[in-house]
């Protein structure tokens, strides 16, 4: 494995690693891990621990890890085309393929997928074509995005600030002034204990109507939403939120832009979330599960009614000024279209709610009653166990404690690897969809001891 | 080649391409192209078609294409492991060792590099890096940011901000309000002609401090500029431009951002453009040439001054709030390995100077003279042809008549792809690094049949 013996210190001298603590990493008082291969759940590091990944790298790696299919094509398209450009109505065979088999999975009422390379930028297209839509139908003024507290879209200056978390904010002047945020849908954390799971639904609607009512729904131009929240908890909607929230923005004539960088491709046992929970969205912003991260991939898919505008648009004023050098790259086309092929040749969405509803019950069975777990949630292969000090009266532990952070510390040493979810002491599961139901014993196992050796 | 019959349809109802008129495409009124291979410096379509690529794509695949090394590279890290992440200290063999290689070519005041995928994101981390830097400063107004007309800098929000061609304003309400734009370098579009090289040098430097002083000095953060204007126009600067630019960043305590995306990696014949003309960049920015485009990937390398302030910043605030899923992305990484590896090999740095100026001096000598030629530039494999109405009197024609684009596609025609670049009719040329003097040979008697058959 370890084929040069300089690697610590290179890293140390010269990577700037993505959410990292920037001086202890280069100081070396921070520990390093250097990845060498992965296989179905499981990865391995260069010392050969073998862990299995419980988040799906950064829940991304939908098929597993190792997947050979996806390695061939990658391998094939770099041998008979690494690149070419897709502007001014260029394409390959395997991006052309890839749209296709995208818009055949995506809502009926969905028209064109525009690829990029990550959520971020998947997002900032979306806003861009937002405004521009809205510029198109003369509407100068209905530019503003409504957000969710706890929403994550992405760490760029407009994209971290449609993010509803501080952690993206602090010190980068986010979020950019047109963007506004509303109630997180997080039942678990509601202000008043006392609201039931449909009051707290009204409670999220007025809220958002106040809002609305506030700025002026000719100000605001779209909402920005997972169907679950992601980076925010791992939470899954209270009952009827989407059916409440939708026929609002309909009425505003507000777009809503469906973030499903998380749930698209299986993650909640429905190719998409959008399905899952009744969305109608004007925008789907897809990632992570399109090429399962085996190549940087992103996209957005527009519906029909905004597809229309972009044409009117394209007929005034010429072609669209947006653009990306690698745009819908072929070394990425062709993951996906592997990638989307394998989902349903094994079936992943299926064992997403399967050994999701699985996964869901052995940790309730785990850890229901336990003092000091305040909620179980989950959806498909997304769950979490959520950490307080106290059950009863839902007191949260002093965040100085990272109560959290030490769960997930002693998880990975249990062998397994959880997510210490930022702003609460959340301990998040995101597993590859082609987990099994005795891996999912092992991270419940594991996860067991993890909390009895902190709490 | 043709392995799918349907493609043609498919293209024309699923995908959003960029940089395209939307609604031609859709209709099918305008052609699209599937490409399928290429080799050294030429492509290859589904019909058969052979061109030579003299735009290398996007100006990126500066190792020529079919590259079995950077392939074979791609390949072996996608069997070994497609992907991990790079949050909190993670790693692979690749990503480090491409750091240390980034680094080790970099000028020595650099200190380190995050990787992200494409040159709009690079620059938006750059952005959000100088707001944290001056924010760690407690210097929370310094935050504009000032470009030039005619730079290019990507076309998000802010990038697209930075970017000054309006083709990626309209309608998309950009600039945004933080960015400053001042004179482009490009003497051959002086507004006064009587001014000579040096006068205009003094112009460009007195709008600038003009701008400063209006602006407030400790309300700029930073000056973004490519070495050399790309998408603008292919200009090299006028003689001393950097030498009297760089003195009043200093002296207002600016930050110098190089956008290096096309010039690094041997374009303009040097490895970087900030050493090709002597800039002190406090960030270089890097894409295309980093990978040859081969897979996904850019980067901001920071200075030594910066990363000391980053530092700071974590050690006060904790962990950095900035990253993307596919920061370093592991496909990206191997293949910038095998790409840098083999730009040393072929030498294609001393190419590029080298096939460059005979490039260039071919140019001279099949268009100097022509009334419709105002001006032959480039430096390195960076080269430009501008047509006039009129040469004496520097008259440009209408540009409703697109007699840029005209002989772009005269030049298709003749089987060399060149490019029509936006807001002037300059023919543009930014072939593979690898380009012969017979390839070149071939550009220019091609661009002489399309300039005699159009003008």
């Amino acid at each position: 494995m370890l084929k040069n013996d300089r690697l610590d210190a290179w890293d140390r001298e010269n990577f700037f690693h993505p959410s990292t603590h920037l001086a202890q990493h280069a100081r070396g008082e921070s520990p390093n891990r250097i990845v060498t291969g992965g296989n179905g759940v499981y990865i391995e590091d260069r010392n050969g621990t073998r862990l299995l990944d419980a988040f799906a790298g950064l829940y991304c790696v939908n098929v597993g890890y190792g997947r050979t299919e996806i390695a061939d094509a990658i391998a094939e398209q770099a041998k008979e085309l690494a690149y070419y450009h897709a502007y001014v109505g260029h394409g390959t065979e395997a991006s052309i393929t890839l749209a296709k088999m995208v818009m055949d999975r995506a809502p009926d009422h969905m028209s064109k997928v525009y690829f990029g390379l990550g959520g971020s930028d998947a997002n900032e297209t979306n806003v861009k074509l937002v405004w521009y839509y809205n510029n198109i139908l003369g509407r100068p003024e209905k530019k503003k995005i409504i957000s969710r507290w706890r929403g994550y879209h992405g760490s760029g200056l407009m994209t971290g600030s449609l993010t509803g978390l501080e952690l993206f904010h602090k010190k980068f002047d986010l979020p950019l002034d047109t963007v506004l945020h509303t109630v997180a849908p997080d039942y678990f954390r509601r202000d008043d204990l006392s609201m039931s799971e449909a009051d707290f639904v009204a409670h999220c609607a007025s809220e958002l109507e106040a809002l609305i009512h506030r700025e002026g729904a000719d100000t605001i131009a779209a909402f920005i939403a997972e169907p679950a929240l992601g980076t925010g908890g791992l939470v899954p909607p209270p009952a009827g939120y989407w059916e409440t929230i939708q026929p609002i923005l309909k009425r505003h004539d507000i777009l809503l832009i469906a973030d499903e960088v998380v749930s698209g491709f299986g993650r909640l046992g429905s190719m998409f979330g959008s399905a899952h929970y009744g969305l109608e969205p004007d925008f789907i912003t897809i990632a992570k599960g399109l090429t399962s991260a085996y190549a940087p991939l992103s996209g957005s898919i527009v519906s029909d009614k905004v597809w229309k505008v972009l044409e009117e648009g394209t007929d005034e004023f010429g072609p669209i000024g947006h653009g990306w050098t690698y745009s819908a790259h072929p070394i990425g086309a062709a993951a996906g279209v592997a990638n989307l092929e394998l989902i349903d040749k094994l079936g992943l969405v299926g064992n997403a709610r399967k050994t999701g509803a699985y996964f869901k019950a052995a940790l309730e069975d785990a850890f229901t009653g336990h003092p000091n777990v305040g909620d179980i949630r989950g959806e498909g292969l997304l769950c979490a166990v959520e950490f307080v000090a106290d059950k009863d009266s839902r007191t949260f532990f002093d965040p100085s404690k990272k109560v959290g952070a030490q769960v997930a510390a002693a998880l990975l040493s249990e062998g397994v690897i959880g997510r210490a979810m930022p702003q609460g002491d959340i301990l998040g599961f995101a597993p590859p969809l082609c987990l099994t139901e005795q891996e999912a014993d092992t991270i419940v196992n594991a996860a067991k001891k993890a909390v009895d050796a902190v709490l």
